[in-house]
């Protein structure tokens, strides 16, 4: 296979699109795919101030560097979950940290979800008994963003979401009909409240395989463990599902995301569910809730 | 595992209900919740004249044999569509008449496909390369059902297909996000124009697993051999998807398709899609058709 744009050996053969590239090439077609992405999806402007969400993983580092190449004003951000500290947590900052060195001292910051809240997720999960990790973990995170997005005031915050991340949710809400959550799953929230920061996800139409070609293209000294907790999760089931349709049939897993777009945009699917939810603010921190009271992520810290 | 009714050792484990029943309970259970589907759909009455579509496989003999046993006015209906003549079609016929004779001459009627239109289903699908035989079978059985439906004056056409045959049809048109079909597909199709025959599903909440289980404990003897055509089916594939889901998830199947026509029926999801299509009659059989001039299956033997 060969490259389509010089005719040297491919390195990253992409069946979906049909053509294959030479890491050279790739890497310049991955950031300019990219840039039109956020130009045809409206993700933000070039003098907006964003927020990255890194994880120390392929596709946040990814996505942080060809943010960083495209010129916009971005500034990571690492929340520091305590998970496994020395194998994971730990190690996933370092990750970040050289990143940051080596893109000339690119500027981040960092949460230490202990150090400020007073537990980590795995603590907190263990207090709570009954309540699964990854989802604290996941109402943490979302909390800590927001927070610092409108703290910090960025216009955006942008994450790593890749098309099987994206795929695989979409499968999710749709085994169960979940309308209200097929109504809102999107590559842009928009901030529909003042205190509810944007969210976009750059990367959502790329697979998996060549976010992660991306990064071992740039020579990305990324974090090869997943998450301990994420073992035998369900979404990674439904990858392999969705990776199963995409072998028997190449392009399955971009057209089963992209149809549902086209489809919900077109023909106003579940658009009886997308009327806005009603939202008030937490009377502890704030932020955007639907519940009444407390949010559920001051709730956590309450009622010890 | 004990049989919920008598506490007999169980014959047949059904994890999406979570309970179990020996040989005899099973049956009756069959019975009677086949029963409550047709009332609870509405899908026809005591008196009313039934046309059953019979393959010789499992399901279509097993709804046969339910439907005959429940005292309904029902004739069996054999296509005989061509296929590998003495290893498939010849075969499965020899299924249904021992069928009808074993249930005390049960009344049925053969249509010969070539004998009545000139070519068995693969020599037609021979003479139009490109189309491929599933879907050339498909209309053929469609338009045949349909006539012999009207012709005899009968309220409904029954078939057999069960719950994994549905949710796999989800299952693609869900991937495709085809919300034409999304918007149609039902265990009841009513007859909307005058020459267009009422489809009804009595067996669409079942587990393939339990109408096997069925026909293997009454002791009917139909055609174990799939269909030749259907090999690397796409149908098949799904389906083999979907097990894994049930395997990791008891009750996934079934909660895939009850959701979705839940959702539909009470958020009138794909409602925009439900208008009825506008039909007219085809010009040669008086079929209803979306074409103008000829219907799909008048065309398949006039452009010769």
């Amino acid at each position: 296979v060969k490259c389509r744009k010089c005719g040297e050996p491919a390195a990253v053969n992409m069946r979906q699109h049909r053509f294959a590239l030479c890491g050279e090439h790739f890497l310049e077609w991955f950031i300019a795919q990219t840039e039109r992405v956020i130009e045809k999806y409206r993700m933000f402007a070039r003098q907006d101030r964003l927020l990255v969400a890194v994880s120390g993983g392929k596709d946040s580092l990814a996505l942080w560097d060809v943010l960083l190449r495209l010129g916009y004003e971005v500034e990571g951000l690492y929340i520091d979950l305590g998970i496994d500290d020395e194998a994971y947590s730990k190690q996933s900052r370092k990750h970040v940290e050289q990143f940051a060195a080596a893109a000339g001292d690119a500027p981040y910051r960092v949460l230490d979800v202990k150090a400020t809240y007073g537990k980590s997720v795995p603590e907190l999960a263990l207090e709570k008994r009954g309540r699964k990790v990854c989802s604290l973990c996941g109402l943490v995170k979302r909390h800590v963003m927001n927070r610092l997005a409108y703290e910090g005031e960025y216009v955006a915050v942008a994450t790593g979401h890749n098309l099987d991340d994206e795929a695989a949710v979409l499968f999710q809400n749709t085994l169960h009909w979940q309308t209200g959550y097929l109504a809102r799953q999107a590559p842009v929230l928009p901030s529909t409240v003042p205190r509810l920061a944007r969210k976009v996800k750059p990367f959502f139409r790329f697979y998996e395989r060549d976010t992660a070609a991306y990064a071992v293209l740039r020579g990305i000294d990324y974090i090869y463990e997943e998450c301990p907790y994420s073992k035998g999760a369900t979404t990674i089931f439904y990858k392999e599902l969705l990776n199963q349709l995409e072998t028997r049939s190449r392009g399955a897993k971009q057209q089963f995301y992209l149809s549902f777009l086209q489809a919900r945009e077109e023909q106003g699917l579940f658009g009886e569910e997308t009327q806005e939810l009603e939202l008030s603010e937490c009377q502890n921190c704030g932020q955007p809730t639907t519940a009444s009271g407390l949010c559920a992520f001051c709730r956590l810290w309450e009622d010890r």
